[in-house]
């Protein structure tokens, strides 16, 4: 089968490679039908990711069709669409027994990490029970791609954690894919403003479309001056960082408000300064997460209905046989004005 | 009337000063029966805190009788009986309408910090209908004391913001007033495990009298270790800083495990570092908090019922007299081996 092989820091090749097998008894083995790129591969591609090791197919996200079940799948049979989602979750340790999907034992992210990924023609599912959702047939799969990873994220991560509720003021502090998502998902609580802010104006404009109530442009370092002049110097109530680096996280410090929360997305490769010496009274709750993908269900409700429009994010379609031109226009994203692509088998 | 006035960075005095007058239709005049001095009031005497001005009398704790009250206030008359909360609270601005009592728009914490505070005969509290808690006649008023402050402070930022469960782990890092008040607090929620941590032995031992399942002296560097021996390798669901220093706020992060909560009690005076780098993915929750002084009912029943015997927490006894004695004695705990000390008008 055709397959996007990971080879070190830098490297990568579409290759052959064997079809999966089934190797336990929770294992789905599922045809790929659309798959999708995510900011954490460039980072696995820069070497940033050491569990992920040279040879491993990448890819976290997809929908497919089952082809086989391990005898001790009872939930999925051969022809079922199914969504794959981005962490896979054995539903029976401590941690999935509290909903903690992404800290399983013997799960959590390691589809396109530590296992093969979805950028393939197959792909192995370990606790298929547990870490795939039943599609409807006919539904819009470009969309449901979006639910493997992105949205649960920007939803659990960001507007879950943080708290947003009606009525709240909003900032999101970053207007990649991530960062809309969580644009996107954040309107389901009916906040009163929804604050983008980004460097790039042509993502700014996006997220205005998207329903961003203001957008705010970060490159002339008032940033947090704009957003208090907006919250009549209070600050918001919630702010999200989706980006994940020292300045932004900085950013939300300095513009929450007494008593909000700064909901952490970004994957960070630095420790950051949090600045106690003026936080410590301000009753603020500040969260980390890594997707559980326990919203998975809520969101595919959502979707499905059409209360959120999911194939808004997606700016590019390419075959498998072209995905190393989808990761040149994705990871040139400043020039190609790309969101999420999707890749169809 | 006798008071312990602040004279700038190092400097107190005992000095006679004129009795506090009603100046606001919501004020109460209190003589104060019995006060207490906080680890917050050495903070002033170090010039820590820039919004109390010399001139200012000190203390934001005490119990007291009701004098003479203001033609606002309903709730108290002459002869009452009354706790003075640290926090003094409006009832009706926006932060007071949600319970965030801390950041009230005319209140807070300013009793001995930007008005005149509690060690001396009189005092004047502004916002008395909701901010003084009558109390019953015949009660051990020195038990009381500890309901200014502390207890509601290791109650709230502590225990309830550390989501402290049945079953569950805690670490209470520091020993001190606060941590040990936090330790009294913590069992109200009956913890599987409560490991103290200090660099004091004689408070580890009382610690260890006042309920605390193990106990850890943090010197030999080896804290976060000891800690994820006694929990399986996993770290504790809770981690209270209870000293607000940087190396007591970084173990907190090396022993919390995987979806837990590190509560935020320390006054810090310095950034610290927030590893991020590999936090971000461990659904952590960080909060901090100055005490809102919410739970001051509910702990006043806890206290008048005896469930926790406060008067634990007290080691020493002065008059007004001996205000300055009773300083040094408190600013020498090491050695004094004082906890918190009663000061009798």
């Amino acid at each position: 089968m055709r397959a996007l092989v990971y080879h070190g820091p830098g490297l990568k090749a579409l290759e052959e490679r064997p079809q999966p097998q089934l190797t336990q008894t929770g294992d789905a083995l599922v045809r790929v039908t659309r798959t999708t790129l995510c900011g954490t591969d460039l980072h696995i591609l820069q070497g940033d990711v050491a569990t992920c090791l040279p040879g491993t197919i990448l890819g976290h996200e997809g929908v497919g069709v089952v082809e086989s079940v391990g005898s001790g799948v009872s939930r999925f049979h051969k022809g079922d669409r199914v969504l794959i989602s981005c962490i896979s979750a054995c539903g029976r340790c401590p941690a999935c027994r509290r909903g903690m999907y992404s800290h399983c034992a013997t799960g959590g992210w390691i589809l396109g990490n530590t296992i093969d990924g979805t950028q393939a023609d197959w792909v192995r599912i370990p606790h298929a029970d547990t870490s795939l959702y039943p599609i409807p047939e006919g539904s819009d799969e470009d969309a449901l791609v979006m639910l493997s990873d992105i949205l649960p994220t920007g939803f659990e991560c960001g507007v879950l954690n943080g708290r947003v509720q009606p009525g709240s003021s909003v900032a999101i502090v970053g207007a990649g894919p991530i960062g809309l998502a969580t644009l996107l998902t954040a309107q389901l609580y009916s906040p009163a403003q929804i604050i983008l802010i980004d460097l790039d104006e042509h993502r700014l404009a996006i997220g205005k479309r998207f329903g961003a109530t203001h957008t705010v442009h970060s490159g002339a370092g008032d940033a947090a001056a704009q957003v208090l002049a907006l919250t009549n110097g209070q600050g918001v109530d919630t702010a999200i960082e989706a980006v994940g680096i020292a300045a932004t996280f900085e950013l939300c410090q300095n513009i929450v408000a007494a008593g909000g929360f700064i909901a952490n997305i970004g994957v960070h490769g630095h420790p950051v300064e949090l600045h106690l010496e003026r936080l410590w009274s301000q009753n603020l709750t500040i969260t980390t997460r890594l997707v559980d993908t326990v919203s998975t269900p809520l969101l595919l409700k959502t979707v499905l209905s059409g209360r959120i429009d999911a194939t808004q994010l997606i700016t590019h379609h390419f075959k498998l046989d072209q995905i190393l031109e989808a990761y040149d226009t994705f990871a040139r994203a400043a020039d190609t004005k790309a969101l999420k692509v999707i890749v169809t088998t």
